[in-house]
C-alpha cells in the first residue's frame, strides 16, 4: 500500500499550465520558479511516502477513539507523524513570512497539499483544517487575534477547526442556534452545540483553536445575525503561554464509514462539565469576535473557498491513491489469457483490455482534475499578488468560477475512480486488508463535507454564473475555442480529436450557460433541477480544457525533447479524456436543457 | 430502517409487462395467475418487513464469526429468521413440485427474491445459494443424488453452496487446482482449498451441500478437465439421516467492507485437521461426481446463469432499499427554504430540486431494471415449460440476451443508487448508524460476484452477440422500433419524448452492434476495449425500452381507470429516465466506435 507522489505529472502541470514561470514574476514570488517548485515536492513526497502514507491503513484499523468523558486519543503513529509534518516546517508553507510562513504559492502548496492526502486523508485533515483558521484571522482577525494565535496555527504547534454544523443546521447555515452573550471586559460567553468537527479533539497539539459560528444576543434573525468566534481550547495568557481550560469540551466522536482516523468531535460548549474556566467565571466558553459582529458568515465562506479547493484536491488525491494500487494489482495478478493472443498463456490482468479502460479512465479523470486545479492555483496566485489590479481582477473571477468546480467534479469524479480502483481488484477489492476498500468509503465524505455537490452546484449557477448574466460562463467558452483552433492547427490526429471533442463540449455548455442565466430567475425549478448536471458538465470541460493544452504542449518538439516518453503518455492520456470523458457532455446538456420539467413533476405523496 | 415491499410497481410490471396472464396459459402454471402473485407478494412482502428486515443493520453490526477452529456462528436472529423462511416455504417457491416445491414461476419468484434482498443482503445469499445448488442437480445430478439431496434443498433444512474460486482462479477457472481422486465405490476423493465461498460454514441449517469445480486424475488442462461434484458437510446415510462429518473444513472466513453477515469462507478440503470421516477412511473429503466427468464448467454455467439473475436482482433489491430511506429522509430532514419560494420557511429538503433530482435518478433506475428483470424472467419460464418448442426458443434466446445485463447493469446502478442514497442524507449519510452507508458499502460486491461486469460483457460480446454476427441484438432493435412507433401513434408529449430517446438510443445501440459483431475477430483489443462501455449502453436501452413499454400501458384509459396516481407516476418517472438516463446512450456509442484507441495505447511501463 506504498505511495508515490507524481512529481512528473505536478511539475508538468506548474511548468507549462500554471505557468510558474509567469508567478515567479510576481513581486515577492521571485524565488518561486520550478527548481523551488521541484525541490518542494520532492521533499515533501519523501516524508509523505516514507512517514504519512504508511499509517493510512493504520488509521482504518485503529481510528481515533474517545475516552474519560472529553478525551480524544489520535491513532498510534499520527502524533509522532504530525511532528516531523510541523517541525519539517509544511504547515506554514504557504503563510506569509510575517507569522513565520514561507509564503510560498498556492502554485506549489497545492501539489503538496494533494500529496500529504493522497499519503493519509484522515491525517491531512488536520492541518487542512488548521490552515483554514488562518485564513480566517488573516482576512478578519484583529491585530491581537493575529499577534496570539497566527504563528503557533503557522508553525502548527496550535491547530485549527472550523465549527459551523449544529444537529439542525448543516447545509442551512440561518439556522444556527449557538449564542455568544457578551462580557463585560469585551469577551463573549459561546454556549451552544457543535457537530462534525473535524479533529474537534484530538492529543497532536497542545492547543486548539476553534472559529466558531454564534449568535450574538438580539442579533437578527437568519444568515444576517451570525458572527464568527475565536475560541481557544485552553486560554492564552499575556505572555503566549497556556492557561485555564475552556468551557468547550468534546462530548463523543462519530463512528463513520471512513476517514477513520479523522476525530468527527460533537463540541459542547458552556456546559460547565469538566474542570475549566467555567469553575472560576461560571459556565460559558470565553469567545474573542473576529472582525465584525453579523458578519461572520461572510468572513466563514473567505475561509470555505479555501477549504473548498482543498477538498476538491483531496478527490484528485484519493483518486491518484486508488489509480496507484490498481496498476499495483494489475501487474501483479495473473488471470486468463488476453483476448489478442498476445501471451502464449495466462498474463498479469494489465493486458485485459477492460482493465487498461479502468485503469485509463481513472488516470485521466485524474490527470485532468489535477490540471484544472492547478490551473486555479495559479490564478488564486496572480488574484492575491499581482501588482496590476485589472490582472488581480480577472484572476479572481476565474479562480472563484473554478472552485465550485474543482471541489464538485474532482471529488464527484473520485468516487467513480475509488470504486474501479476497487473493480480492478475482483474479490480481493471487497476484502478490508486489500486496502482499496478504504479509499472508496474515505471518498465518499468528499462530496458532502465543506458543502455539498449540490451546494456547490447553487453557488456555480447563482454566483458564478446568472449573477453576470453568464458572461464570465461564456468567456470562457471563448478561451476554450481557442484551444481548439489551435489544436486544428497543429493538424496532429489525436489534437483533430481533442479539437471536436471540446467543440461538442463548448457548444453544449454554452446551450446550457444560456439556458442557467435566462432562468434562474423565472424558473428557478427547472435550473436548479439541472445544477449539479450543470456542474458536472462544466468541471467536465473545463478539465478536459487543460487535458487539450497539455496535449498541445506534449505534442511539441520542445516537450518531447525534454521527455518523450512522458509526453507520449499525455498524449494518450488526454485523448482518452477527450473519447471517453468528454463525450459524455452532450448528453448532460439534453438532460438539463429538454428534461427538468420530468425532475420536480412527481406528487410529493407518490415517492 | 424500515423496508416496505414495492408491491403496485412489481405487479404492475408482472401484469402488464411480464403479462403474467400469459404464463398461467402454460401448462404447470394454470394456478399462477394474477390473483396467486398478489397474495404470494404480499405475504412474501410481510415476512420480510416483519422478520427478515429488522435483521439487517444488525448483521452489519455483529457479523458472522469464525471460531474453535471451524465453526461459524451467525448473526444473532439470523438462524430463528431462517427457520421462519423455511418453514413459509420460501425456498421451494420456485423448485418442482416433484419434490416438494411449489412450482411458481421465475415471474413471481423473481419478484419475491427482490424482496428478500432489499430485506437483507447478507441473509438472502444463503436462500440464494441454495437455489443455485438446486438448479446443478436438477440439471445434471444423477437419480440418487437427487434423491439424496434435493427434498432436504427445497424445503431448506440443508442448504447449498458454489465452490469455484481458488486463490490463482477467480475469473479463470480454467487455472482450478482442486484435485478429485477415484475410489473404487465409485465416490471420490476431494483435496484443495476454496475461497470466497458463501455460507460455506454457518449455523442455521443441519446439513451443508457443496457444489465443487475440481480435477480428477489426468484430466486434461484448461477448462475442459473440470469436473463438478457434491460434497456435503456430513455425509448422509442409507436412510437419509446424517452420518459422520466429512473431511471439509472452514479455516477462516473474510474480514469484508459489506454484507458482513454473510460468512465468506476459505474452505480447506482434505487436510485431515478435526475430528470426521478422514479418521476411519484417510484424509481427504467424500464427493460424489454430478453427471459426467470433466463437464463440470458446462452444469457450472447453468448454475452460474441462475445465479447471475439473481445478483442482478440484488442491485434492484439494495437500490430499492436506498430509494425508500432517502425518501423518508428527504420528508423528515428540514433545511433551508425552497428556491420558487413555494414554502413561506425552511422546509424538508424533498422540496429542493436537487433532491428530487437525486431520488427521480434513484427511482427511475431502479423501476427501469426491475421492468427488465420482470420480463427476462416471463421469459425464462416459456422458455422452460412453454409447449411450444419454437416459442421456448426464442424465450431461451432472449432471457440468454437478457442475463448479462441484468447482472451486470443493474449491479452497476446500484452503485450510483446507493452512492446517491448516502448523498441525499448529507453529513448523517457518512454516519454508518443512519444506515444508509451499508447499502453503499454492500451494494460493492455485486458488480465483483457470480462474474465481474467484464465477465459479464465478455458473454455480452461474445456469446450473445458475435457468435450469430449481431441477428438476435439486431432483432431486439426491431422491436424497440415497434414501442417507439406506438408512442408516436399515442401522440402524448410524454411519450414523444420517450420515443424520440429511444430512437437515438437504438440507433446509437446498432451501430454498437454493428462495430462488435464486425471487430470480435479481427480486432479483439477494440471490441473488448469497449464490451463494458457496450453492455451499460445495451442495458440502458433495454430497461428504457420498458419504461416506454410501461409508460403505454400507463397512458392507456383502462390503466388509468385502474389507479390514476400510481400510472401518473408511472409516466413522470419513464420521462424522467428518457430524458436524463437514456441520454446517456449516444455519448457510449462514441466512446466504443470512435474511441477504442486510446485505450490500449499506453505503454505497459507508463502506467
Amino acid at each position: 500500500m506504498s505511495y508515490t507522489a507524481p512529481l512528473k505529472d505536478m511539475l508538468f502541470n506548474i511548468e507549462h499550465l500554471a505557468r510558474i514561470d509567469q508567478i515567479a514574476q510576481i513581486p515577492g514570488f521571485e524565488d518561486a520558479g520550478l527548481e523551488t517548485a521541484q525541490a518542494v515536492l520532492e521533499e515533501c513526497g519523501k516524508l509523505n511516502r516514507d512517514v504519512i502514507a504508511p499509517l493510512n491503513w493504520e488509521g482504518d484499523k485503529n481510528p481515533s477513539f474517545h475516552h474519560d468523558g472529553n478525551q480524544v486519543t489520535t491513532t498510534p503513529g499520527f502524533k509522532d507523524a504530525y511532528k516531523q509534518f510541523t517541525e519539517g516546517g509544511w504547515q506554514s508553507l504557504q503563510h506569509p513570512a510575517d507569522f513565520g510562513g514561507q509564503g510560498l504559492p498556492k502554485t506549489i502548496g497545492a501539489a503538496c497539499g494533494e500529496m500529504l492526502n493522497s499519503a493519509n486523508m484522515s491525517f491531512a485533515l488536520c492541518p487542512m483544517l488548521t490552515d483554514g483558521a488562518i485564513e480566517a484571522l488573516l482576512t478578519a482577525g484583529s491585530d491581537e487575534l493575529k499577534a496570539t494565535y497566527l504563528e503557533k496555527l503557522i508553525s502548527g504547534e496550535w491547530t485549527g477547526t472550523m465549527n459551523l454544523t449544529e444537529p439542525q443546521a448543516g447545509s442551512d447555515l440561518a439556522a444556527v442556534r449557538t449564542r455568544a452573550e457578551p462580557q463585560p471586559d469585551g469577551t463573549y460567553k459561546v454556549f451552544g452545540t457543535k457537530i462534525f468537527i473535524t479533529y474537534g479533539e484530538h492529543d497532536m497539539a497542545e492547543n486548539i483553536v476553534h472559529l466558531v459560528l454564534a449568535r450574538v444576543q438580539g442579533a437578527p434573525e437568519g444568515v444576517k445575525g451570525i458572527s464568527l468566534f475565536v475560541v481557544p481550547k485552553f486560554l492564552v495568557k499575556a505572555d503566549g503561554s497556556l492557561g485555564e481550560r475552556n468551557d468547550v469540551h468534546c462530548v463523543s466522536i462519530e463512528h463513520k464509514m471512513g476517514i477513520k482516523a479523522s476525530p468527527t468531535a460533537v463540541l459542547q460548549y458552556g456546559d460547565g462539565m469538566a474542570a475549566s474556566i467555567a469553575d472560576s467565571t461560571g459556565p460559558g466558553a470565553v469567545g474573542y469576535l473576529v472582525g465584525e459582529e453579523n458578519r461572520g458568515l461572510e468572513y466563514m465562506f473567505i475561509m470555505m473557498n479555501a477549504a473548498r479547493y482543498a477538498v476538491g484536491v483531496q478527490g484528485i488525491s484519493i483518486a491518484e491513491r486508488a489509480y496507484q494500487k490498481a496498476v499495483q494489482y494489475a501487474r501483479d495478478r495473473v488471470q486468463s489469457r488476453p483476448v489478442d493472443g498476445s501471451l502464449p498463456a495466462a498474463g498479469p490482468i494489465i493486458h485485459h483490455p477492460d482493465v487498461r479502460r479502468m485503469l485509463m479512465t481513472m488516470r485521466a479523470y485524474t490527470e485532468g482534475c489535477r490540471s484544472l486545479a492547478s490551473v486555479a492555483a495559479a490564478a488564486y496566485d496572480a488574484a492575491h499578488h499581482h501588482p496590476d489590479a485589472e490582472v488581480r481582477k480577472q484572476n479572481q473571477s476565474f479562480y472563484e468560477f473554478m472552485v465550485p468546480l474543482v471541489k464538485g467534479y474532482s471529488t464527484e469524479m473520485s468516487l467513480e475512480v475509488t470504486s474501479l480502483g476497487v473493480q480492478v481488484h475482483g474479490g480481493m477489492g471487497f476484502i478490508e486488508e486489500t486496502g482499496c476498500a478504504q479509499y472508496y468509503r474515505d471518498a465518499k465524505i468528499l462530496t458532502i463535507y465543506e458543502g455539498t455537490t449540490a451546494i456547490q452546484a447553487n453557488d456555480l449557477v447563482g454566483r458564478k454564473t446568472s449573477r453576470d448574466g453568464g458572461q464570465t460562463a461564456k468567456a470562457l467558452a471563448d478561451q476554450v475555442a481557442q484551444t481548439e483552433a489551435q489544436l486544428l492547427a497543429s493538424g496532429h490526429a489525436d489534437a483533430l480529436a481533442m479539437a471536436k471533442r471540446l467543440k461538442a463540449a463548448r457548444e453544449a455548455y454554452v446551450d446550457v450557460v444560456n439556458f442557467v442565466a435566462g432562468n434562474t430567475k423565472a424558473k428557478p425549478n427547472d435550473v436548479f433541477a439541472g445544477s449539479v448536471p450543470y456542474l458536472m458538465l462544466t468541471g467536465n470541460l473545463m478539465a478536459g480544457w487543460q487535458m487539450g493544452r497539455a496535449m498541445l504542449v506534449a505534442l511539441s518538439p520542445e516537450a518531447q525533447a525534454q521527455d518523450a516518453a512522458f509526453m507520449a503518455s499525455k498524449v494518450t492520456t488526454a485523448r482518452f479524456y477527450a473519447d471517453h470523458i468528454l463525450s459524455k457532455v452532450p448528453g448532460i446538456r439534453d438532460s438539463i436543457v429538454e428534461g427538468a420539467g420530468s425532475v420536480t413533476e412527481l406528487a410529493l405523496d407518490a415517492f
